[in-house]
């Protein structure tokens, strides 16, 4: 079956309204009266309640049905009653952790792997990847392993950016993304800047948004990906 | 034995040469003659060697011996030929994972138990708290843990500071921690900013430096802790 996912970068670009910036890109895959399970684990802070609500209410226009894994006894078994798998942003270690925790890794693996469409934003687009070692959260909780979905064979940086705070000794995201490819050469990442996504049909894998990606991976580092670039190398 | 460790937010402040800020405290601990077993795991994009002299240059007029850990075929036994511990910065998770593959944990902590200094900054301070979980860094690696060494029984996160990137969509540090008192309501988290240290003696902890350090606990949030306070309460 052909896989079709959409890997956004964030829930919202600048001050836009919640995940409006994304709408364009959402229609492609969420159809009127399409039914979507929405992951809300990434969610700390913020119930589980208040995330559905505000998730459905941003996705209106679309005329979809956003039922929340939270309110469904068995989440694994509520996959088979819908079209679509939604997961929201968040923290990632938590998302990762709640993932494992209701055996739903395998469980979406294969969803998507037969054809289910799957719409990730930030943490939920982080999951996504080969593993979470690319995340830019922080690990407030121990997940079973840094593993996750591996539903494209790369890994994924999302809200890329190369800012740094004037004045403050850190790391900038590139030199963070470098240090993972001194650790793990063999693994491409795709850094993705707020606005952006990368959209998966099949076998092509497109750059979405007006906003350059970046490859890094053994000794490429910080490579640009034009805007509206196909990708589908890297799957 | 009495405990003495000094746990630095960061080994610069500002443009301020390496380490150079740290001199007056470290000299407290680090005295002229004493041999200094260096831990450089957390360094990932340098090498040890390099790593090994910049300290060692950083720190000569302090005139003490500083041996690394790379060099030694048994760094456990080698911590029997030294007088003090010196664990340096870069990436927590891969300094963790490096410290677990060496059999350091429980040695390190016997030792500095038994009275052994130890000097810590950036990744070196957060790995001397109860656990990783409030580290600012990217999980490049996957620890077999993110239990820490502990030395002290709460969390500490260095560099820390509430800079929000102009129209970046993440959360604030204070927001990140927020989210780990969620996750874990019972266990301290000290933020300490760039220049700013916690010095321990004993039963006595107090923060050092010119700036105000903050602490999260429960639904204890960003409350205050000015300069020089006695922090002992912690321990």
């Amino acid at each position: 079956m052909s896989q079709s996912m959409l890997l956004l970068s964030s829930s919202r670009v600048g001050d836009t309204p919640y995940l409006s910036h994304a709408l364009p890109m959402l229609e492609k895959l969420v159809k009127p009266g399409s039914r979507w399970l929405f992951i809300p684990y990434a969610g700390v802070s913020i119930s589980y309640d208040d995330y559905q609500q505000r998730v459905a209410e941003a996705l209106g226009s679309l005329g979809c049905q956003v039922c929340s894994a939270h309110e469904c006894p068995d989440p694994v078994a509520a996959l088979d009653e819908v079209d679509g798998i939604m997961v929201g942003g968040g923290n990632t270690f938590h998302l990762l952790h709640e993932l494992y925790r209701h055996n739903l890794i395998d469980a979406i693996r294969d969803k998507v792997k037969n054809g289910m469409p799957y719409v990730g934003w930030s943490a939920g687009s982080n999951v996504a990847g080969k593993s979470i070692r690319t995340t830019n959260d922080m690990p407030i909780i121990e997940p079973p392993s840094f593993d996750a979905l591996a539903l494209v064979p790369f890994q994924i940086n999302p809200h890329y950016s190369d800012y740094q705070a004037p004045g403050h000794n850190g790391e900038t995201r590139a030199q963070r993304l470098q240090e993972f490819t001194c650790v793990d050469p063999l693994s491409p990442v795709v850094g993705i800047c707020e606005g952006s996504a990368i959209f998966r049909q099949g076998d092509a894998l497109v750059l979405k948004g007006d906003k350059s990606g970046y490859l890094f991976e053994g000794t490429t580092q910080k490579e640009e990906i034009q805007p509206g670039s196909d990708i589908s190398f890297l799957l």
